[in-house]
This record gives C-alpha cells, sequence and structure tokens, in this order.
C-alpha cells in the first residue's frame, strides 16, 4: 500500500492515519469538519490535500448515520482501488450500499475492536489498535485484492485479523458489547432514585457491573440505532431469563416445598451457568482470568506505596498478572489486589510480608 | 467490653475473634466443626475453651440458614449479655427469632459490609473490616447496652457505622449487591454457548459487567435464599425495564417514523439515567469516580514495568488514585491505565512521555 485517504478524523480515523504516515504510507485525509481536519494534519496524521489521481485503499470512518452515503459517494468519485469502513455494525452498511447502486466487489466491512471512552482526533494514537482484534466481513463478492489491502492494513496496526459474516459479527457483538452496555445502564439507572443510604453500601461489585453505564450516551444511542434487531434478539433472551429468575426467587417464598425446591433449582442453575460463561471470557493472552489468584495488600494514600509494591513483587520475582484497587469508602485506607499465578502466591506473600506489608489473604 | 464468644469460626468470624482478641478481649470461639475451631484459635483468634460465665456479646457468624437457631439457643443458654449476628439479611432473622420465642431486647442484626471471594479460618484478616461500612439494624426494642457493645465492635474493627431499618437494609443489598450479581451470571451465562470467534471479541466492558458471576455459586444460594422478597422486587423493575428496551429496539426498525422517533427516545432516556445513576456509585473516599482523567501507557509483559510506571509517576509527583490493566487478547503488549486528578493529566502525560513511555492518549 502506497497511498489511501482517510474519510472521518475522529479517534479512529486519525488513529488509522497515524499508523499508516508512520509506515511511509502517503495519506490524504477529509473531514467535513475543517478544524478537525486542520488538528488530525497537524499531529501527523497526513495531508489535508486530494489525492491526485485514485489512491490504493479509502478507509471510510465517519459515524454509522452517514456511513453508507459516504461509502457511495467515494466509490462515484473513483477515489481508491479498495473501500473499507470501520464501523460497530457491519450487516446493514452493505445491504445499503447495495440498495444505493453501490460496487460490492471494491468494499469490505471492517471493525477495529479497540474502543475509547475518548473520542476526536486528538485522543487518537499510533498504537490504538495494538493486539486487538480487527474484524473482517469478506463475502464471495469481494476482490481479493481488496481483502489484502485490509490485511495490510490491519499487519500495520500490529491488530489481530478475525474473518467473519456480516450478520454474525453483528449477533457477537450485540451479545458481548451491545447487551452488556445496555445491561449495565439499566442496572445503574435503578441507583438514580436510591436513597442515600443504600448508595453508600455499594461495593466492588455493582461499581464493576456498572463502570460502563457512565459511557457516552449520544456514541452508543449511534450504535445501538445500527444493530437494533440482534440487540433485541439477546436483549429478550436475558429479559426471558430475569422474568424466570424473578418466578423461582418467589417460589422460594412458596407454602409447598415442591415449589420451593424448583425454586432453588432454577437460581442455581443460572449461578452456575453464569460461573461457566464467565470461565469462557478471555483474560490476559486470552486464558481464564479463573487460573489468577488474588493477594490483597492494605496500602494507605501515601504517594508512592503503589510504586514500592510493584517494586518489591518484582524484587521477589513475581510477575503480577492484573492489579486492582479497592478503596476503603470512609477514610484513606485501602486494599491493591495482585492477581498472580496460584504457585507465586506464596513467596509474594512471604516477601511482601518480610517487607511489612499487611496482606489480607493467608 | 471484656469477654466475647464467637460462635462459627468462618471467614467474618474468625476475623472478628482476631480484631478482638487483638484489643485484648477474651473470646471464647465455638464451632460444630472441630477442624476449622482448631485452625481459628490456632491463628490466635481465641481459645476453645467454653466461657465459665455469661460473656459481655455472642457474635453468631453463621451460614443464614442455621443463624436464627444457633441464636435462639445461644440465648437459651443465656450465653451473653448481648447477642448480634452478621450475616447478609437483616429482616428474617429477626422475625424468625421472634417465632421461635427469642429475646429481642438482647439482639441486634448487623451486617459488616466486607465480603472477600474467600472463605474459612485461614482467610480471615483482623483488617477485613477496615474502613467499610457495617450496618446495624437496631428498634426501639433492642437495649441500648447492647446497642454500645455492638458500636464498639465496629469501632474496634474500624469499621463505619451505619444505622439502618432492617427491612430497608434487606432492600437496600437486593438493590446494590444482590440485584447485581444475578444480572452478571445472567450475562456471564449468555455466553456459556456462544461461538468461540464472537468470545474473542470480548472487551473490558463485558469483563467488568461479569466479574462477579465467577463467585461461589453456593454462598449466593444461602444469601439469595435469604432475601428473595426484595430481590425479586428489585429484579422484576430490571425485567420489566428490559422489556420496554427490546421494544424500543424493535421500533428503531419499525416503518413509521413517529414509532422510530419514541425508540430513540425510550433508549436515550435509559443511556442517560444509567450515566445518572453510576455517578452516585461512591468511588474512592465516597468520591464520583467521574471526577477523575485516565491515562493509558502501553505496556510489554517484563518484569517490573508496572514497578517502573509508578516509580516514574511518583517521581513526577502525580498521586494514582486508580489503576485498570487492559490487556491485549493476541500478545504480550497491554495497557496500563492510571485515573488521577484531571489536573495532573498533562503533568503525567509530559513526565512519562520524557521517560520513554506510549502514552494512548493525548
Amino acid at each position: 500500500m502506497r497511498t489511501a485517504t482517510v474519510i472521518g478524523t475522529g479517534l479512529i480515523g486519525t488513529s488509522v492515519a497515524l499508523v499508516l504516515s508512520t509506515r511511509g504510507v502517503r495519506v490524504h485525509l477529509r473531514d467535513h469538519n475543517s478544524e478537525r481536519l486542520r488538528t488530525a494534519a497537524a499531529l501527523g496524521a497526513g495531508t489535508e490535500e486530494p489525492p491526485e489521481g485514485p489512491v490504493d485503499l479509502a478507509v471510510v470512518a465517519v459515524p454509522p448515520a452517514h456511513l453508507t452515503a459516504t461509502l457511495a459517494q467515494a466509490q462515484r468519485e473513483e477515489l481508491a482501488h479498495g473501500y473499507i469502513d470501520v464501523g460497530s455494525v457491519k450487516g446493514r452498511p452493505r445491504r445499503e450500499l447495495e440498495k444505493l447502486g453501490g460496487d460490492l466487489t471494491s468494499y469490505l466491512g471492517t471493525h477495529p475492536m479497540s474502543g475509547s471512552e475518548r473520542s476526536g482526533p486528538l485522543a487518537a494514537s499510533a498504537d490504538l489498535f495494538e493486539g486487538r482484534p480487527w474484524v473482517l466481513t469478506p463475502t464471495p463478492e469481494t476482490d481479493t485484492e481488496v481483502l489484502n489491502l485490509a490485511l495490510e492494513l490491519v499487519a500495520l496496526c500490529r491488530a489481530v485479523p478475525v474473518v467473519m459474516d456480516a450478520d454474525a459479527h453483528d449477533r457477537a457483538v450485540a451479545l458481548v458489547s451491545h447487551t452488556p452496555q445496555l445491561v449495565s445502564s439499566l442496572v445503574a439507572a435503578r441507583l438514580e432514585s436510591a436513597d442515600e443510604t443504600a448508595v453508600r453500601l455499594c461495593g466492588q461489585g455493582i461499581r464493576d457491573v456498572t463502570r460502563i453505564a457512565a459511557s457516552d450516551h449520544r456514541m452508543w444511542m449511534d450504535i445501538l440505532s445500527a444493530n437494533p434487531g440482534p440487540v433485541a434478539d439477546v436483549l429478550s433472551e436475558v429479559a426471558g431469563e430475569l422474568g424466570r429468575t424473578v418466578e423461582a426467587l418467589r417460589a422460594l417464598e412458596a407454602a409447598e416445598e415442591s415449589q420451593r425446591t424448583e425454586g432453588v433449582e432454577a437460581i442455581e442453575a443460572i449461578l452456575r451457568r453464569g460461573n461457566a460463561g464467565r470461565s469462557r471470557v478471555p483474560g490476559k493472552h486470552g486464558q481464564a482470568p479463573a487460573s489468577y489468584d488474588t493477594v490483597s495488600i492494605l496500602i494507605s494514600d501515601r504517594p508512592g506505596e503503589l510504586a514500592r509494591i510493584f517494586a518489591d513483587a518484582g524484587e521477589a520475582g513475581v510477575n503480577v498478572e492484573d492489579v486492582r484497587i479497592e478503596h476503603a469508602t470512609a477514610q484513606e485506607a485501602g486494599y491493591v489486589q495482585l492477581m498472580v499465578e496460584p504457585s507465586q502466591v506464596s513467596a509474594l506473600t512471604a516477601a511482601l510480608r518480610e517487607r511489612g506489608w499487611g496482606i489480607r489473604r493467608q
């Protein structure tokens, strides 16, 4: 790939342009918002000048609502040999492009799985995609050269290509991304009118479950609007199971023992299936998170405490796989939880105790 | 308080006993499981010998199913002047004790909000309760001396006393703890039979939402069995809203524009209410988590990288408020997200860049 045009200089577009520019590709930037365009160019993402002839690859990185029109327009202009988009939904743009008379052989729908809570060119970074899955949705119609251009882009971004059917992709993100977002929002929404005393009892569990409920509601409205069917399908399954769980809980209060037993069995089944499903969520390097053990260390809020803990763990030869800070609610003390290989727990505990740290786990 | 008996030497009971023994209270331990009892005594939690006369306070720390019978039995024995339990549900034990003819003046229901994913005496720690809320549920009948014994215990444990009505407590934990647990399990359960490719697309969002789905299903069955009514009430509200969300998503695909507009409004309302509810969840020192900014730093898996980052942040005079490690899925690289006061973002970014770290945020 020698030349590219990136249309849309938000977070994803500017990040792609930064990677390509860094790797020696001549990148032309285009954005209807001239300030954003100037910012991206000033960051070194590419030139504001239009290309003289067709470029190798056009990357369309505009919001879902404008995606198909922008793609079709670029194809009418014969802007490039190959066209990809980087939107978070893949079935609808393809069908709409077909309706608009676009060329489906030179178009490939893609989705880099690297969101950020930030947006705009100033949040962009050439390493945004490193190690992340980047979904490609070729069809039998897709020109092999276009697929190869996309694979080259993914490789330059150091992302991991994952080939999927467009509709399977949309069902997958409905399951692993869009449904968790809505469920998190719904749980958080219940806190809106809760008593202050109830809110004070919030612990790490609800804190984790509701973290993404703080996401930008405009961005999520765009994403959900582009994928309503598959999200509704998953969500109605969750709603059905929730309804059955309510019934099972009511059965626990029933007078008849057989009903109570049924209730217990139903709730146990949900908790166990939750265990099983959770164990499939990939952790670091795709390993199941259940394979780590936690060591909790009491810390105060003095500067440098975290650095000292990590330095002490490092000296003990222990590789920390993950970390979580669990704060006390009403005073300055808190815990640092270090996740390590089970075989390293006793070495870490002993080493930290020796160095004067208070450890919760025996 | 000079003497106490702790009945049940699991995580909570042994931790309470460790605190009291450390502070000079003579603690008698009791457990029908003699091995667990010996372990707790060996850890220095107290003596296995029974007290000679009534102790000041009896702390009942047995599983919910045995709670009321154990309390009533202790009262019949005239084991203590005051009796508290530390179970996670408060309305039912009180009502059951009344039915069993127990004495409600010398009994106070309490709930220390300090769970752990571990259980048993070996996981116990004298600092388990530090800075955590400890709910007390006195009624007009409660003997003031018993309330004061409980307040003394909470103070010795360095926990923060929170007075609540027993039923209000049960509704509150249904909202902030039991419902999030079941919702997390239900979302995770949907992954049990998901395609491997879909599971590969899991990101930090679903990872957070489903973390507590890995919790011990037996322990949660006990907790939910003791609080079915309030949990069913909250969960059926969530189920109702989920159902309406499904309808709103289907409306986005409607032919009529007015229907589509209604769908958009309904979904936007949920996302916004999620934002509002989430902003009430207390973070560090009770501050809203939204008040911190995130700086993402690229790290490899080389030992000592975390220690170096924290040391560099410390040298730059920046106080790290929270930390999260966000791993890449398919290679060794990942990000460390440092949460800092917004005013410190540029200083931290500049200092880390200068020391050679790759920063995602501009």
